[in-house]
C-alpha cells in the first residue's frame, strides 16, 4: 500500500527521514518482528522470556543502536534504549509499547508502538542536539503484556512500575515452568527483577502508541485519536454447583449446573450493558467456561466460567458487579445451586493527564495541515488494557490510538495503513517536541506531575 | 443392611434358595464386581472390551455354571447361559442386562439386573424339571450398554438383536483405538459379529431387571414397579459460532457465541419442560459444552454444545425438537450469529407388550402377600435408554424396575437395599414361571407376539 502524501508540519521542523519513509521502515520491521512465532503457517504466539522474546528483543536492540541510542536488556527482559539530554542522569521521557502476542495474534498490537517510538526517537536523535533535550528520551519495549504465558497481565511494565509482586513467581505456565525458572532460564536474576523498577524522580512521563482494538476511529474515518482514560477491568472466577445424574431425572429433581450458568452469562450481559436508553459505558466477557463431568447424558454438575468487567468508571463497574451477583444469588436459590466467586484480577481506571492528552492532540493536529478547518481529533476511552496503565503508578500518562481496520485485534487480520503510521510518527514527534519545550521552560523537570493512580 | 422377613408366593412354590438368601448373594457379587474396575481409589469404571470387562465375564461365567447353565462369550462378547427347555433347540426367554459401567459408576446400574437374572434361572435350574420346561432360558450379561468408550450405546444388545451397523466398527475411543481393532485386543473376530444375532423364532420374550434411575418408587415408598415403556431419545451436536475478538470490544460489535448458546440452552430448557400446566412429558439436558478459544479476555467465537432430547411419545419429542430448531434460529439471527446442527443418534420409544407388563405386574403382586390390599404396582415410564429397546426390535419386551435411593444413578452413591432385591428375584421369577405357564398352554412356541419397535 504506497502512503497517501502528507506534508506534516512536524518533519518540516524536526528534520530527520521524512515520515512516509519513517513509516514504511515501521511496516516492513511489523513484518519482520511476526516472523519470531512459537506457531508454524505464518500464525503470531510470542510470549514472555520464550526464545522468540529473545530473538525479538536483540533485533529490535540492533534497530535502536542504529538509531543512535544506547541500548540494555532490563532486570525483568524489557529491551530498552536511552538518548540522553543535555547531561546524563537526566529525567527522562517514556515511549514505549510491548513485543509480546496473545496466541494467533496481529503483527501490530503493541509491536507498533515500539517502533513508532523507536522511529521517533531516531528522528529526534538526528535533528534535536543533545544541548537542546532538556530531559533525556527512553525507549521502552515490554517483554509481557498480554498475559499468555502466565496468565497475569502487564509483568514488563509493572516491573518497570515497581509494582512487581513476589507472589508472582510461583505463577506456572501451560508446562508446569514457574515464573521463576522461566526468568533463569532466560538468563535473568529473579532476585534482580526490583533493579527495573523507575521511581517517579527518574521520569517526566510516559507516552504510548498504540492500535485503537475498537471500531471508532475506523467508522469515523479518522487515523488518530487521543485516549483519555483506560478501563479498569475487574475478573472473575464463578462456580456454579449442582448435581451431576443422568439426563434421564426428572424436571423436578434436577440441579442443572449449566442450565444456571447459562442464566448467569445473560444477566451478566444484561446488567453489563444496560438498555438502548441508559448505556453503562460497561463491557462484560464470559470468555472461559468449563462444564463437568461434560459428557451428553449426564446432567452437569459444575460449570467454571470467567467474568472479565471493565469499564471508563470504576463505580459503575462495582455497582455493577453487585447487580450481577444479587441476580446470581438469585437464580441459584431458585434452581437449587451454589454459586461461589473469586476476584482474580482487579485494576482501576488509568486516566491519562491533561498535558499528555493536550500535547498529542496537538500533535495529531499538527499532521492535519492540510485540513485546517478540521474537528478537534477524538477523544477516545479504551476499553482494552495497556502498558499506561502500570506506568501510571509512577509518572503521568498519555496515548495516541492508530485507526486499526473493523476495529480487529487479537486475530491474524489486525491490520493498519502505512499512512496512518506516517501521521502517527509525525503526531508523535510533535507531541515530545512540545514536551521539550514545556520542559525547558519549566527549567528543571525532576518528575512526574503525579498519577491518577497511585 | 439385614433383609427384612419375607414369606413370598414365588419361592414356596419354586423352590431353591430362599430370596433372602439368594438377595444376599447378588448384593455381595455386586460388591465384588464393582472392584473390577479401571479407576483407582473405589471408583467404578468398566468399559466394553476392556480387561475389566473380560474379568467380569469370566466371574460371571463361573457362577453361571455353578448355577447348572451352559455358558459361552458370542462373538460380540456378551457373556451368556443358558438352561434348555424339554428338548435342546427350543426358543429361548431372555433374561438379562448390562455389565458395563459409566465412568464414576454406581454398583448396580446393569449389573443388578444381570445378577437377579441369574439368580431366578438358578432357582428355576433347581426347582422346575428339564421336562416341565415349555421354552429355553437364557442369561446375558451386555458388554456395553453405556457407550461409555466409543461413544455409541447398546453395542452389545443391538449385536443380539441384529442391528448391528457396520459403520461402528471405525468408532474409536479416547486413546484412537477403533471398536475394531478393540474387537481384535480382545480376542474377538469383528467378521463374526454377526453370529452374535438372535432371530425372532429363536425367541419367546425378553424380560430386564434394573434399578429405577429415578425417584417414583422411593418417594412412593414402594420397592418396585412395571415399566410401560422406554424413552426415545435423540441426541444433536449444536454448534454456534460467533466472531472470536478483544474482551474491550464494544456490545454493538458483539457477535458472541457463548451468550448465543447461553439463550439456546435456556430456549431448550423452556420448550422441553413444558409449563406446570402442559407438562410435554420430554427431558432434555445440555450435559456436553465446549467454548473456543475459551480465554478469559477472548469473546467467545465458537461454541459446540450436546442435546439429549427424550420422551415417551416420539411425536412429542419431535414437536419439541422443531419449536428448539426455530428459537436458536431466531436467536442467531437476531444476535448475528450462526447455528448448525446434526443429528448424531435416534432411537424410537420401546412399549412393553400388554403380556409382559401383565407377567411383571403379577409377580410384583405375588410378592405382596402381607399386603393383599395393596394397590397394583406402579407404572413407571423409563426415561433412561436399556437394552430392553434394542432388543424390542427382534421380540417382545418387559421391565422391572427397582427401587434406587433417591433415584440417584450414574454416580457412586447408587444404592438398593438387599430387602427391594429378595423382592424383585421373587417377582422376576414368579413372571417367569407364569410365562412357562402361558408358553405351555399354547404348546408351541416359535416367535414373539411381534415388537411395537421394528
Amino acid at each position: 500500500m504506497s502512503p497517501e502524501p502528507i506534508t506534516p508540519r512536524s518533519s518540516a521542523i524536526a528534520g530527520g527521514p521524512p515520515a512516509s519513509t519513517a513509516a514504511s521502515v515501521v511496516m516492513n520491521r511489523c513484518d519482520e518482528l511476526a516472523t519470531h512465532s512459537a506457531l508454524p503457517d505464518g500464525l503470531i504466539e510470542r510470549v514472555y522470556l520464550s526464545p522468540q522474546h529473545a530473538a525479538v528483543n536483540a533485533r529490535t536492540g540492533q534497530w535502536m543502536r542504529a538509531a543512535g541510542l544506547t541500548t540494555w536488556q532490563d532486570p525483568a527482559g524489557n529491551q530498552c534504549a536511552r538518548l540522553d539530554g543535555h547531561r546524563q542522569g537526566l529525567p527522562a521521557l517514556l515511549l514505549a509499547s510491548h513485543l509480546d502476542t496473545v496466541p494467533s495474534a496481529g503483527r501490530y498490537d503493541g509491536i507498533l508502538g515500539v517502533l513508532i517510538a523507536l522511529a521517533v526517537a531516531e528522528r529526534i536523535a538526528a535533528s534535536v542536539p543533545a544541548a537542546d533535550r532538556p530531559v533525556a528520551l527512553e525507549v521502552l519495549a515490554f517483554g509481557d503484556e498480554e498475559g499468555t504465558r502466565f496468565g497475569t497481565t502487564l509483568l514488563g511494565s509493572r516491573a518497570v512500575a515497581g509494582t512487581w509482586d513476589p507472589n508472582w513467581w510461583t505463577l506456572e505456565d501451560a508446562d508446569g515452568v514457574t515464573l521463576h525458572d522461566a526468568y533463569l532460564a532466560f538468563g535473568l536474576d529473579p532476585a534482580a527483577v526490583g533493579a527495573a523498577a523507575r521511581t517517579p524522580a527518574e521520569l517526566v512521563g510516559y507516552l504510548e502508541a498504540h492500535i485503537e482494538q475498537g471500531p471508532v476511529l475506523d467508522e469515523a474515518e479518522l487515523p488518530l485519536g487521543v485516549v483519555t482514560s483506560i478501563a479498569g477491568a475487574r475478573r472473575f472466577q464463578i462456580v456454579v454447583e449442582g448435581a451431576a445424574g443422568h439426563s434421564g431425572t426428572p424436571w423436578a429433581r434436577r440441579r442443572d449446573a449449566l442450565a444456571g450458568a447459562s442464566e448467569a452469562v445473560l444477566a451478566i450481559e444484561r446488567i453489563a450493558r444496560g438498555d438502548a436508553g441508559h448505556p453503562t459505558g460497561l463491557i462484560a466477557t464470559v470468555g472461559h467456561l468449563v462444564v463437568f463431568p461434560d459428557a451428553v447424558n449426564v446432567i452437569a454438575g459444575r460449570v467454571e466460567f470467567s467474568l472479565d468487567l471493565r469499564g471508563e468508571f470504576d463505580d459503575a463497574r462495582d455497582t455493577a458487579w453487585l447487580g450481577i451477583k444479587a441476580a446470581m444469588t438469585a437464580m441459584s436459590e431458585r434452581r437449587g445451586l451454589q454459586v461461589t466467586w473469586e476476584q482474580t484480577h482487579s485494576a482501576s481506571a488509568a486516566h491519562c493527564s491533561e498535558r499528555m492528552r493536550g500535547v498529542v492532540a496537538a500533535g495529531i493536529r499538527s499532521t492535519e495541515s492540510a485540513e485546517p478547518d478540521a474537528a478537534a481529533p477524538p477523544e477516545l476511552f479504551s476499553m482494552a488494557g495497556h502498558d499506561a496503565m502500570a506506568l501510571a503508578a509512577v509518572t503521568e500518562i498519555g496515548m495516541l490510538f492508530v485507526r486499526c481496520a473493523g476495529g480487529v485485534s487479537h486475530h491474524p487480520d489486525e491490520s493498519v495503513t502505512e499512512a496512518d503510521v506516517a501521521r502517527a510518527i509525525d503526531a508523535l514527534e510533535a507531541a515530545v517536541l512540545d514536551l521539550f519545550e514545556q520542559y525547558r521552560a519549566e527549567a528543571v523537570p525532576v518528575g512526574a506531575e503525579g498519577s491518577d493512580s497511585p
